[in-house]
């Protein structure tokens, strides 16, 4: 098991059969995603193939998630929440900027996963949509986004099983919104399906 | 003026400061619209960073697109429907197979961008989300996606203005959801603003 500090992130290998578990230790934190094909890094996951194949906004247990190619990349295996995101980018110094105002911004999720994953050749203009493990972006009819606090509590958490050799980046997300006015770590795990 | 052909797309240069008029001549056709920075065409249309901004899923007049480095690339400046898509890819042989079943799958908007950008030096893998003028997903309380007709009637149109130099690429759509099972062409017409 490994922590991501509170506002921090991280990438690595995984590989093909092996599974990712994403765990929210303290609850309301959430914590964003991203996969590249480690053979060609031009191939991304992508929430616009995700969501069409899909015919939904919540994935959850079962679900795939497409590349930018259409291939399956990652499917959902296990997710005690049942509530994520995947309609919006990592927050950045511009989130910060735009939606908060702040003068000195932090360079949020997008400047962590951009350092995470730079010693894998992939720069900053290749970070797509996130998968927001636990992001709960709640939609008003009139089709209005707001940001609420994640429904996960302690200890809750959602595995994906990898479909080819992946690069992950993973974050413990640094945006206020997200995670009830309260940063906090994420803890993961690699393992093989026994 | 020009047209679009059913099931055919194009790509062409917008200068900052012109408008792009896109132009539904029959009802109930998409068009899918991509845009790219000119002088660097790795700063691309962001669905991610334009829909988070705005808190809200259905842009309209007044409001900004942004790029993947937060910086605004297009405005829309008169919009006749407000009703428009920025979640979904451009349909693609992929899409055809896995949502149609089809065996001898069309090109699709993906295949159509692909082939107009191709001169810019664009490559398929940097085809983003697309801003799907015209097209109707409907979100069902529990995040259920469904593609419905579009509300445009003949003659209905979005005008959009260029805050940088553009490359921009412009379908007919070729999905049959999209467009009410009859495949109609797009006008579209460059104009400066007066």
């Amino acid at each position: 098991m490994a922590t991501i500090a509170p506002r921090s992130g991280t990438a690595f290998l995984l590989k093909k059969g092996q599974r990712l578990k994403v765990i929210d230790p303290k609850g309301e934190q959430v914590a964003d995603l991203v996969a590249y094909n480690a053979d060609d890094t031009g191939e991304v996951i992508s929430s616009g193939r995700s969501l069409d194949y899909a015919s939904k906004l919540f994935l959850t247990t079962g679900d795939p998630i497409y590349s930018n190619r259409s291939n399956v990349m990652l499917r959902i295996a296990e997710d005690t929440v049942g509530r994520h995101d995947f309609l919006l980018t990592p927050c950045s110094k511009d989130t910060f900027r735009i939606i908060y105002g702040d003068e000195h911004p932090h360079q949020g999720c997008f400047g962590n996963l951009a350092e995470a994953l730079a010693p894998f050749g992939i720069c900053p203009d290749q970070i797509p949509v996130a998968f927001n493990c636990f992001m709960n972006v709640v939609i008003d009819p009139s089709g209005g986004l707001k940001v609420e606090p994640p429904l996960s509590k302690a200890g809750d958490h959602i595995v994906f099983e990898a479909e080819m050799d992946l690069f992950i980046g993973l974050t413990a997300c640094s945006a206020l919104q997200s995670n009830n006015y309260s940063f906090k770590p994420i803890d993961f795990e690699i393992f093989s399906r026994s």
